[in-house]
């Protein structure tokens, strides 16, 4: 048994929030295949997969509670638990939006191809990374890699304008197929929320590390 | 000066929360004031005030904070301070969705009115009576109460179905005016993206007070 001190805690509930974003990165990688590939499998099984985010969720507050009962952190020590308390929160909001991208590429997979074919690969990919570093950013206290997170969303929201373009033209040529490409416009918008709060959690890191108030000035 | 015993802290923390719900309800009634009568200026208010409820949740933070670093709270106390610190998050991310509300209420007064004209009174009042309802029920610890927020999710779900319907049909008879219905298509997400966050906080109040795992088991 290891000795169960703070430090070693913290170090712990370090490890297990970025296996808790590295579940929630595959996810949204594994979704974007199964909507590129019309995968319907695969969707299922990012669908299925949000389960264990949840637990993993509700196992690291489980560590937050204890560890804020038995060891009274303070200062940095106290504020990093706070953070971690919403951050997790903010995770398992991420696998959620996976989840419902999942349901998307469901009912995608049981109508006809749209004749416009958006390629989410690239708006999809710089979300993933965005979740990463934020995470990253935050168990390292590292607030210049939180402000290339929040510098990434400007990207983001230009890819979604420009597939926002993209799925309207469409509609408008083809409004036979004005469900599914609805469906398509909200696995934009997902992708969208998903760099969304990546960059929450980027401003909520640069608050911690510069006790800066950035948090409420972008965005929202 | 009033003594800062623990249970006074935590009586004053309740208060604080129950009125950063006010005013995130209050942005709620009036944002969809301001769509039915198609008036800009009381969407700028909306906009405008988010900033009142962005402070409101640095503030309760500070607070929790503060609680647990020079009072540390045990059993009861110390799960009703981690859950205030999730749910006056999600207080503040319903603050940002009555803002965007708002956002698309400006630009729908800047275009032509749309052939279709949906109505969000009900939704909309279902939401927001959602949000009041599931902060009463944390702060009151009614598990009874919250029951009945999960419930009415539901209702809020299909009366979201039957204005994506109405708004569908409008955008196969007038794709010119596209752009607009597509915001109105927003604006009814939002709103039942409300109904989702309080029906997230009642869950919580559930598994609060039964230590019961609710959570994850429905929506997502």
């Amino acid at each position: 048994m290891t000795p169960a001190n703070l430090p070693h805690l913290l170090h712990e509930l370090k490890q297990h929030l970025l296996f808790l974003s590295g579940q929630v990165e595959d996810a949204v990688a594994k979704v974007v295949q199964a909507i590129m590939t019309r995968d319907s499998r695969l969707a299922r099984e990012v669908i299925a997969a949000d389960t264990e985010i949840d637990n993993l969720e509700v196992r690291i507050e489980g560590e937050c509670q204890r560890i804020l009962a038995l060891h009274q952190p303070v200062a940095g020590d106290l504020r990093f638990v706070v953070a971690t308390l919403k951050i997790n929160n903010d995770l398992e909001r991420m696998g959620d939006l996976a989840k419902k991208i999942g349901k998307n590429v469901v009912y995608l997979c049981g109508v006809p191809p749209t004749g416009a074919q958006p390629d989410f690969r690239e708006i999809a990919e710089k979300a993933r990374s965005m979740v990463k570093r934020s995470i990253d950013a935050f168990v390292n206290a590292d607030a210049e890699l939180a402000r290339q997170v929040m510098a990434d969303d400007d990207a983001v929201d230009q890819l979604k304008d420009e597939l926002y373009e993209e799925l309207r033209t469409a509609i408008r040529s083809n409004p036979d197929e004005l469900e599914a490409l609805l469906k398509l416009y909200g696995v934009t918008r997902n992708l969208e929320r998903l760099g969304d709060m990546a960059t929450h959690v980027a401003e909520e890191v640069i608050f911690i590390v510069e006790g800066d108030i950035v948090r409420h000035s972008a965005g929202g």
